[in-house]
């Protein structure tokens, strides 16, 4: 792609960064891995992405490090599963600061129950951010929960980036 | 786009906001929206982007409402240009997240001067955030120049966004 070789070492820190980050499907494998998806299989169920296009997606940010592959056994096969690394987990206030986006900007249709952060530290239960609406700050990535009526009662806890 | 149909009213903000956002030109022009660039051919000559391309994205931040398009005296002739909106102006957390994770993880080649942020209110030089190294308050946008010594040695405000 012209669009990385432009890009990827550009003095703008924005440019870099989208040279990796800024892609639709990018965004959301990274939002799944966030909250524990590791499998092919099950980003391919969770996303309704095409296996060209996740094999491609998938093997980028594994390049970039954001992702690293990790065998694991299936029976008596060796598979590999795709974890978040620290790069993966940095990335985190990028899906907060595009949540918050489309949650003031953008509405469900049909209309859905909104996503919140639950900020363990407090108890609040805020809007998607860094800092917490209730106590006003900073809410760390282990302090947080991701609550998301539309898919669970029970929020969940954000996954533990690898090595 | 079959993308668009997917995500545009998906009851997660974060699809949502990537249906608008999340692709590379878009970001870019964005970014450049919010240091002052307003007329088609000052967007093209910065990014170097086809004009075709730059058509249809700023056709599509119009439709989305995060640019207005705003006529203006050019000589004898009537012009557009596209100036940021409320909308478009409240994605600038999301450029931060991403300078911010492309100043942590990624680097300049060949080496450049840093992005950094001036916090008007107290002074600092902060690396792009929310909010400030130095003081730990939030920035806010009227708070803040974006320090890029590859463009230039003077910080530059950010634009008041229209109506």
């Amino acid at each position: 792609m012209v669009r990385r070789i432009q890009w990827s070492g550009h003095a703008c820190p924005i440019a870099r960064a989208v040279d990796v980050l800024g892609e639709p499907w990018t965004l959301l494998i990274l939002r799944n891995a966030t909250t524990g998806t590791t499998r092919f299989d099950d980003f391919r169920a969770e996303l309704g992405i095409a296996d060209n296009v996740l094999s491609t997606r998938l093997a980028k940010l594994t390049e970039a490090g954001l992702l690293a592959r990790v065998p694991y056994r299936d029976g008596g096969r060796t598979r590999h599963e795709y974890r978040l690394t620290q790069a993966g987990a940095d990335a985190l206030p990028v899906l907060l600061t595009l949540a918050a986006w489309g949650d003031e900007h953008t509405s469900a249709e049909p209309p859905a129950g909104r996503m919140r952060i639950v900020h363990r530290t407090c108890g609040a239960r805020t809007r998607p951010a860094t800092s917490c609406d209730e106590c006003g700050r900073p809410v760390q990535r282990e302090d947080m929960l991701w609550y998301r009526p539309w898919r669970s009662k029970e929020p969940v806890p954000l996954v533990e980036p690898v090595g």
